[in-house]
């Protein structure tokens, strides 16, 4: 088992990264020193593979756990179904010192981290990302949140869970397109910080796409290293923390301008990422040769690199832009590419620009 | 003008309190270094008196504000109203720098401080508390939320306000019986801790029914001091926070059992006030001349102390009472009193006693 460290102070956690942790869940909620109750948060598909075992483990530890299901996919990241959990738990007499397990991907884990963070105030969580996705990426720093019908992610909070366990064994039942989604954040980790990573993934990415135990292990350490190294510096995202949304900004806006569902959030940001990488070629000088890394790691990964708009598409995304989070006095900033490496953000981008990268 | 500083590190803020205070908003929030647009939450009567005001002096001061108007009274602190709030920020295009002022009693302030404390993940807010409740306590101290079916306040977080503006001149309107509710939070800072304030309050009782200016202010600035203090020890109520609470654990299950509205906040914690009074005499030895005084005190106020309960209200009173938030390994424990001006938390009593003290 690896172990990364996210420190962030009194809200200090660990990351453990491994084969089998499932069965060991109940085991480390008792060292965290919890309440009896809890809930463990899962959707349709993925309790279906590890409800039971997850339950077990608790209830083998002394917990008395209650199962809470929502429905599979991002619809379930919403205030409906935030109400239908707080219910639950409601019912389930949680109390303050009670804890709840979000067991599933970035839906369930953004949706149940919502809800423990805002349940009596905020109760404490554990997440068990279930996806690649998650284990790299949306499990590890606190941002929870649901969609409004106006943007994805418009409401949330800054929560961090006492504890994450990556099992690896998780990935096995993964479909095929989820997990290539997934490897759209592993790709971005190289890109923003660390170009060794990036020539790894470069060399390893047949064995990457075969699930190679001990490769997804090493490379899921590592971006979550990383992730917890960006986050321990910034935890609200008051500025470098924003390097992680490379890719992003356009990324959300294609979700949103074409019907959440339509591309899976990886695939909207390997879109995102090349638009990004061209958009860094025009003004900070990425070289030709590295855009065409960036581009071709995508491709052989099996993501999407581009997309095609009518006019009427084309105008629902620039007006999805408009209402990023991270916009600033009404202007859209980006994340953008010096080298592989290496990225600067807040960057300034013309709209033409933008336009004219996304044929 | 009177301040009252709340001292929470990074998070420190300060309150102000005084005559007038309204038309200085936009000045005030312009000293905090906000952005442009913002929103002005609040209920369809205060909105009736003090709306226009508000923004005239936002807008006067360069900022942009929109007007979000929620219906008045208890029912609009739930879920709904919550997300009808959130797409009135999105349609108005509120960014991470933009901020939200709560203007109303303790109801908007903790619907608008909910909205605020998650809406991007939090967006900085300002509370302008318009009722007498809201100025010596809800609008104080970071506890933002609003209810479920099962309970009240089940649901929220701890949000610190970037400025309280209390406007005496807004207690003027104020409806006699919504006043005088307010007076039993003022009583209740008086039992928990400060003797001399209890002691004022019994001489300057007509006065301050007479909302004399100069008493207001004194007593109003004395009740935020002493709230300043608990919660600058106790942001997030771990430990000493939980004396706030005096009066209230039976108090909001008075207000659940009884369906929301039939009595006022402050008519409930008056009734559980004069109840943990009695408590406190059973089991701290409070003696009876000081339950004698506080009892009198609420009674010449003008509020209830205590109620009459058909053995269906009982036993509604009583599941209530287990879905309090402090209620920890399903034991509900109380605040109680040694004598006027010192409390003690953590309290266990015998349900019997808790129902031979409600007659």
């Amino acid at each position: 088992m690896r172990i990364v460290q996210v420190s962030l102070g009194r809200r200090s956690y660990r990351i453990q990264i491994g084969a089998g942790l499932l069965s060991r869940l109940g085991a480390d909620c008792a060292r965290l020193g919890l309440g009896r109750r809890c809930a463990v948060v899962t959707d349709a598909n993925v309790g279906r593979h590890f409800a039971k075992a997850a339950l077990r483990s608790l209830s083998s530890s002394g917990f008395d756990p209650v199962l809470i299901t929502v429905p599979a996919g991002e619809k379930s990241k919403r205030l409906a179904i935030v109400e239908r959990c707080y219910d639950q738990l409601a019912a389930h007499r949680l109390e303050r010192s009670s804890f709840l397990v979000a067991l599933g991907g970035g839906v369930v884990g953004d949706l149940a981290g919502f809800v423990a963070a805002t349940y009596l105030r905020g109760i404490p969580f554990v997440q068990v990302p279930t996806t690649l996705l998650a284990q790299v990426d949306s499990s590890v720093g606190g941002k929870t949140g649901v969609n409004l019908k106006a943007g994805k992610n418009l409401v949330g909070s800054f929560y961090q869970p006492r504890l994450v366990l990556c099992d690896l064994d998780t990935l096995k039942t993964l479909p095929k397109r989820e997990y290539i989604s997934g490897l759209a954040e592993v790709i971005k980790y190289g890109i923003i910080s660390d170009a060794r990573l990036f020539a790894r993934l470069e060399r390893a990415l047949p064995l990457l796409l075969r699930r190679h135990p001990a490769t997804l292990a090493d490379v899921v350490a590592r971006c979550c290293q990383i992730k917890a190294a960006v986050v321990g510096e910034d935890e609200t995202e008051g500025g470098l923390r924003a390097i992680l949304n490379f890719g992003h900004t356009l990324g959300h806006a294609i979700e949103n301008s074409s019907g959440y569902g339509k591309y899976l959030h990886g695939e909207a940001i390997a879109i995102g990422q090349v638009a990004a990488a061209r958009l860094s070629q025009n003004l900070l000088g990425l070289s030709a040769a590295e855009v065409q890394r960036i581009e071709q790691l995508f491709v052989r990964a099996g993501l999407p690199v581009s997309l095609r708009l009518n006019p009427v598409q084309r105008k629902k995304l620039f007006a999805a832009l408009k209402l990023d989070k991270k916009v600033s006095a009404g202007e859209v900033r980006f994340v953008l590419a010096k080298k592989i490496g290496v990225v600067v953000r807040g960057q300034r981008v013309p709209p033409e620009m933008i336009s004219a990268v996304l044929p």
